[in-house]
């Protein structure tokens, strides 16, 4: 079987393990904090970076679009990237703005200062990163918000990658009490579409050691 | 036609530049400086970056790896992501190390340190930064070093995407006057081969406006 490096509030963990359990791929999970950078990590990742999916050929598979993209190749059941090389492009252009600007504008800076300060450094966070994290949260709810006026999901008429990838960043901002939805009522709509899936439903009862999330976070009435 | 939305320091056109080439696909270059927000620009993109590829249906593409993948899939001369769905994750994780990690270690602060400020704000580099980019580049350059004990190509046997992204990176390093191959025989000799491909010859002559590159940068024996 499958096993997942990973840590709860990790959203690329959380991008792969949604998109493996819409396409039905067993794994078994296991605890790696980056930090701790482990023999075991490195072993399996030089660049210390969960998700790392090992335990079957041709593993380890490193990097959460590379692990997605493979089980898109290999397994036919929910294709998350649609279909068309077209179609394909836009969800890749949306899942990577997603990995890559709403982490590091937004997830990345709330996870620095409520997660890691909290749980390891055992420091009070900085108000100006966390307000300039939620400004940020705003600008991708604008966008997403945007995005829903013309499509029902985010990367057009079918479930996909970019709502797979969107959804993993936004519910570790939400974790961590940075997510609200008033005056946007079309994404909280699409958000509590993609927590009422049971590939969502299943990562939602995971705790992060030390760190309690708001009392609406694993709810489907929020 | 096809527009490629670039500037000759933008290691992720350098990548989609020399893919395409490789391809045998046609383009034409326009000249886009991210740092300018262009309305021009954010209109094909809203993430505001540099590369875009437009003109021709399905465009705008976004992203350098959502545009190799479009080719990938659309274009059979010279496959760049291997052949197997396993060869192919080993490539993207690979591309996405060069991408990502060498990219933000090593790569964009020489960027901001030798060209934006130079160009753009007109300061000083601030030494501490070079000297952590320029030990960021060493770690980069063992990596590479080691890989190629064991393999012809970074990612296996045949050139792949994963050469094109490590050249598109190192070479703005180079350009930048952050590379020397002293110790790294292997690495030295890969840099060569790929920097002697027509793909690539192509694209040496730019030069970005107020900054000179090393009398080396352009010659195939350096
Ligand atoms: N683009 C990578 C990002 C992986 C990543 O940044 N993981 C974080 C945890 S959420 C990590 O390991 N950070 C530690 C580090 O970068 O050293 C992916 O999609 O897998
Ligand atoms: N991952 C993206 C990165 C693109 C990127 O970072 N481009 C830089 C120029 S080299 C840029 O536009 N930076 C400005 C910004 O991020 O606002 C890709 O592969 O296309």
């Amino acid at each position: 079987m499958w096993t997942l490096y990973q840590f709860p509030l990790c959203p690329f963990s959380r991008k792969v393990r949604i998109a493996l359990a819409e396409k039905n791929v067993d794994f078994a999970l296991e605890l790696e904090y980056p930090w701790a950078r482990s023999d075991r990590l490195l072993g399996l990742n030089q660049a210390g970076q969960t998700p790392v999916l090992a335990g079957e050929k041709p593993g380890p598979l490193v990097h959460s679009q590379a692990i997605c993209e493979y089980f898109e190749e290999t397994v036919e059941k929910a294709p998350l990237l649609g279909s068309g090389s077209a179609a394909r492009a836009e969800v890749r252009r949306l899942t990577a703005w997603f990995d890559e600007k709403c982490y590091a504008e937004a997830t990345n800076p709330l996870l620095l200062e409520r997660m890691y300060k909290r749980v390891v450094l055992r420091q009070p966070p900085e108000a100006r990163t966390l307000r300039a994290a939620s400004q940020a949260v705003a600008l991708h709810l604008d966008r997403i918000e945007a995005l829903l006026g013309e499509r029902r999901w985010l990367a057009g008429a079918t479930f996909s990658l970019a709502d797979v990838a969107a959804f993993a960043q936004l519910s570790v901002a939400d974790y961590l009490g940075g997510l609200g939805f008033s005056g946007y009522p079309d994404t909280k709509q699409w958000y509590s579409a993609v927590k009422s899936r049971p590939s969502v439903r299943r990562l939602l009862p995971d705790r992060m050691e030390g760190l309690v999330p708001p009392p609406h976070y694993d709810k489907l009435d929020f």
